[in-house]
């Protein structure tokens, strides 16, 4: 096989979720498209990577040393929500229903993966809980056991700062069927089954 | 949010099957990897689009003028099989049960798509045929309108040479249910059943 294609391929087949079939997808779908949109898409890949940075307050990525976020003088600055990654905080800020402002972990407390409280940005959530006088701190972390352990960690530094804590509702989705909701989540949902 | 992460994301939803969401997971999947790593994809795809060419005799893509497959003094000159496109070769090349020559006519005659005879490489396969002393032309192309038109028009061009023309068996696919066979493909299968 052409090494320009296997090549292509190989780099293609390190995304996740894309297999060996897709990435040679992929790669011929290139050969259709004018030589222009290749070196656009490869241009992103090459400056995204290169050029983001992470925000010095809330470890959003950014374009900017400060995340337009963190810059937006409409935002509550007295509530944080603490995310394990950006992907999370997309998400809650594709729903607009939050105002406050957000810190990116960039993981969870992990001593199987190496992962220890002084990678994940922490003293800084810290600090900013401090300087900005927060009132709430709002936990966004997976229910993992590794999101339950970071969870407990963070809880357990800012309670004596005097700040407030919640942790978003679990409990079987809207649109999940009960038929097919897993053990935990029923169990979790009827014990804390909420009052009408 | 970020330009570059916008930029980027927009880049690989225009991937076939990348929706928005795989792209930002692709993006940001890049983040969690080395920055080489990013380089080494955009530079694989900058060079696979700038370099790779079409192989001067059967269209295959390659890195040099002539393909691989072209170039293999083992295989048997005498046998061309017809594709549409190269994913098809490489389906076909990856059973090793096919030891001729191919020719990628890069597409199926389309009135509607403006895709005429004269773009799919027709004069270069009979170029091929006449120079090579080719005995037998296996057409293995699509089973749909276009590809039946093509398959017809090839036919037409080719029998006047006195080349032996097959194509490839229709029929129900191994591993595919009976109950879940398209109709076409069931009466052609009981119209072409095979005497035991």
């Amino acid at each position: 096989m052409s090494k320009l294609l296997e090549n292509v391929v190989g780099e293609f087949a390190k995304l996740p979720g894309v297999g060996r079939r897709s990435a040679l997808r992929l790669a011929l779908n290139l050969l259709r498209r004018e030589v222009e949109d290749a070196d656009a898409l490869a241009g992103a890949i090459y400056q995204f990577r290169r050029d983001v940075k992470s925000c010095i307050y809330c470890n959003n990525i950014s374009d900017t040393e400060i995340c337009p976020i963190c810059q937006d003088t409409r935002r509550d600055k007295k509530m944080i929500c603490v995310v394990e990654q950006v992907a999370d905080l997309i998400t809650i800020e594709n729903t607009r229903q939050y105002g406050g402002l957000y810190h990116v972990l960039g993981g969870v407390i992990s001593p199987m993966q190496g992962v220890s409280p002084s990678d994940l940005k922490i003293d800084l959530l810290i600090d900013n809980i401090t300087k900005n006088e927060v009132e709430e701190v709002i936990l966004a972390i997976p229910s993992t056991i590794e999101g339950e352990t970071t969870s407990y960690y963070i809880t357990r530094r800012i309670k004596q700062l005097g700040v407030k804590i919640s942790a978003i509702s679990r409990g079987i989705g809207f649109g999940t069927e009960i038929e097919y909701a897993d053990e935990m989540t029923i169990t979790h949902a009827l014990r804390n089954r909420v009052s009408y």
